[in-house]
């Protein structure tokens, strides 16, 4: 443990018999020899002169590590240091999760989410810039959503775990560039905007006072690399790890946008691009979050289609999984061929509706209605768009540094939808490289995941700090080949079918299963 | 020039063409290389991003150089850097003075001083510190008398110079650590409370914002050593260079307390007392600060007292400067012996008032009245308490160090009761030790230069920050044998007539020529 948020205990010497070092200095010199430089915020200090005295001079600092120093930002009576805890959060466009910890243990006490409060001004990004935009007030709304999305978590998070925020003294964020920027209140415009440059990059340390938030404290937030390289992706990194390792890693998050790194402890290379709401389910009419009763894995056994569904609801939508899992399904049986055509012979299932041919892949049985749950030509069509983008990355990435894909070591799985895909179907469908399986490792909310681990392991700060400054950014919007690496990305698994041996392998055993 | 405060005009690539680099660190990557640590202010990165855009990336930069890092206070278009002013000021209990410089030349281009709001909750310091004990608004309200005094001298040199606060960044302060405290709105009880510990000495860099002055920028305050040993002192000391030189240097300066150092490049000590009213004019009916009107100089001449008031107006009462003299005169004509009691027979103007004997130094001729103005017995025992205070300080300081009066090699005299008074007065009643002349330096309003020092030469902030730690701090009040001291200080000039040889030439010569 080397917690960035440390509580020491201290019993000083009063002043008297000569000894008349004021109350600031008496207690950083209790604390120089450990931590040398030490500083008091302007607001504990004001309290100081009292408490020092009220509290027979036996109190408990607590102190949080920054650039250059440590700084005090509590002062209790007594000996507290058993009790130390700190939030860490991954700030997303959608959702926002919050962590409480207990930071001498390194223990998760409790885990909360919201809907970012943002989302009233419109789901996509995009909306809530164009909100915001050279609009004080309307700038200040979004930042206040922000706050205030952060605060009922903390609210939550003292009902769940019975600790108040009282006790809490720092909060660590994982969050894309638009989310931080709008977090300070600083108009986020120039990210989305032609040449796509934020406002800043290194947030660093803010006391949470100024953002009105309800702890004594400091606020950390990630730094970013660049638009679409932010510090939710910077946390992720820092949370695989493979930024120590001497071994070549794809760090890979696909959700509203697509952000890879490829590199190793020498170098990293990072690319971003939007993926669009296509893993969300938005390229389809019924495609939907992942919620109960969306579609989220997809078999066929015997031509027949068996299905699963978030807390076994009945079906009324299909999310991310259950398309990639629904492809690779259809592919592997041949429903559909290398280019995402159906094969309307090989099964019923496969009709005619509004002029395209779509795939029933389960019906809506609610109050009585008997409504097909359909993916169309279109939907596939789009779906391979977004799958032939990620792959697009891959292979920039891998040119830009002369590597194969069989060089890649280790791939790590970050967000939502990349924990809950069918490991299998993704590579099936070419969305992820093949490769022997127990190089892929599943690295969950790594925004989340390496905001947390900040808060227990103070030599990621100087880590993050450092990292963005090493990693190269790709810019995929510049590159002039980009619509033909995509075309090739646009089959499944793709044009080159000698990069995916074992999906070849796969269709291979199927197809002669079926034919016996 | 090293100035603290510099500005800096850059003309950046715009982004594009693959360079996606963040506003702020576009910045901070243009000043990188020449000055290493370089961070921009929350609310200046606010403003940043139209901003560098309406400049056509052309702007300049102003920086403050803090502990680890030099702040980005302000953006401007084009090219300002002939245009960079700064405030110093010497933050008084009695007197706010503040200088307005040009830190591009180091020029002086106003000065404006106002007496302290603060004074209307006492004149003496300690009926403030009573008044904000405890009470929270009233401790305000002392903020705010301070604040609103500085912000009045803002406007004055606005006025003066034409130079408005928008042109300034940043504030240097000297001030007692009484004044700091309530600058910043901490109750200062405890410094005179025993065991007398400031809440703080170092206060560093504050928002000028955070203080709601009118400028963009920083304010710094010199840090204390101690209670009595405030930043005025530090900053003095500074101005004074005698922390920097080989020779053993005497610093002294005496207002509403006494505050000395002894020392050189390898050590200091400190010492400080409450000097009293005494030098102000305090202990006498007709004492008086020096305003228009108090005799400021007095000399006895053919048995007859000779005057000068300040700006030759009738005199209505006298002033340190003018006591000083009187004492002195008197003790050379034999008028008063060495204890300081009157030989009446040795003018008529020694007069017998209320039961004591007095001298008539003067009349008060102003409308048609005709009234003696008074110096006492009781006068004289009163300011030989004070001088004694302040003789007995420096025997304590040189009997800690172990070397006698001639090995001191200058005397800073600081403050503006120094100033103004005569050397050889001083010397003759025994305030300052009888050493060749030469050996004097006067420093004037120490505070006040030591704080516009540090605007054109940044390296005072380092030495600043350091020279603290290494001031040793007698403690008079635990002194066992201070009174033993201090009555042998209460002579004219002392009872070791041996220690002050100039003087008994001069009374020597003196009464020769009378007996002539």
């Amino acid at each position: 443990m080397n917690s960035i948020c440390r509580k020491i205990y201290l019993e000083l010497k009063p002043p008297g018999n000569g000894d008349m070092v004021a109350d600031k200095d008496r207690i950083v010199r209790a604390l120089k020899n450990a931590y040398k430089n030490v500083n008091i915020s302007a607001d504990t200090l004001k309290s100081s002169y009292k408490l020092l005295r009220d509290f027979d001079w036996k109190l408990t600092v607590t102190m949080i590590k920054k650039d250059y120093e440590w700084e005090i930002v509590r002062l209790e009576r007594g000996n507290t240091t058993e009790r130390n805890f700190g939030y860490a959060a991954d700030l997303g466009s959608t959702t926002v999760i919050m962590r409480l910890l207990d930071l001498n243990s390194g223990d998760v006490l409790g885990e909360e989410s919201i809907f970012n409060k943002q989302i009233k001004y419109g789901e996509e990004i995009i909306s809530r810039i164009i909100h915001a935009k050279d609009n004080e007030s309307h700038l200040k709304e979004l930042q206040q959503c922000t706050l205030s999305s952060i605060s009922d978590l903390i609210d939550s998070l003292h009902r769940t775990t019975g600790i108040s925020p009282a006790e809490c003294s720092i909060l660590t964020i994982g969050g894309n560039t638009t989310m931080i920027h709008l977090l300070l209140g600083i108009d986020p415009w120039f990210i989305f905007h032609t040449p796509y440059t934020p406002s800043f990059n290194r947030c660093g340390f803010v006391q949470a006072k100024d953002l009105a938030l309800p702890f004594n404290g400091l606020v950390y937030c990630y730094p970013s690399v660049a638009n679409y390289v932010g510090g939710d992706i910077v946390s992720g990194l820092l949370a695989s790890e493979m930024y120590k390792s001497e071994e070549l890693g794809l760090y890979i998050d696909i959700g509203t946008n697509g952000e890879m790194l490829l590199g190793n402890n020498q170098f990293i290379l990072s690319a971003a691009g939007a993926a669009g709401p296509a893993l969300e389910g938005g390229i389809s009419k019924q495609g939907m979050q992942a919620k109960p009763g969306a579609v989220d894995s997809v078999r066929i056994i015997n031509n027949q289609i068996m299905i699963t569904t978030i807390q076994a609801e009945r079906p009324i939508g299909i999310c991310g999984s259950g398309i990639v899992d629904l492809l690779a399904e259809m592919l592997l049986e041949g429903w559909i061929d290398f280019s995402g055509s159906f094969n309307p012979e090989k099964s019923e299932r496969i009709v005619i509706r509004d002029n395209e041919y779509a795939v029933v892949y389960a019906w809506e049985l609610e109050s009585g209605s008997n409504e097909e749950l359909l993916f169309t030509q279109t939907d596939i069509q789009r779906f391979m768009n977004t799958k032939a983008a990620a792959g697009t990355m891959v292979s920039y990435l891998l040119e830009a540094l002369n590597v194969e894909p069989g060089d890649i070591q280790k791939v790590y799985i970050a967000g939502a939808f990349g924990t809950h895909i069918n490991l299998e179907s993704a590579i099936t469908i070419g969305l992820y490289p093949d490769l022997p399986r127990e190089r892929f490792v599943i690295v969950g909310n790594g925004s989340l995941e390496g905001a947390a681990m900040l808060l227990v392991n103070a030599a990621l700060l100087s880590a993050a700090e450092n990292i963005i400054e090493d990693i190269d950014y790709l810019s995929l919007g510049e590159a002039t080949d980009f619509l033909t690496k995509m075309y090739a990305a646009k089959f499944l698994p793709h044009t080159n079918f000698e990069l995916y041996p074992t999906v070849m392998e796969k269709l291979k055993v199927r197809r002669t299963n079926k034919t016996n």
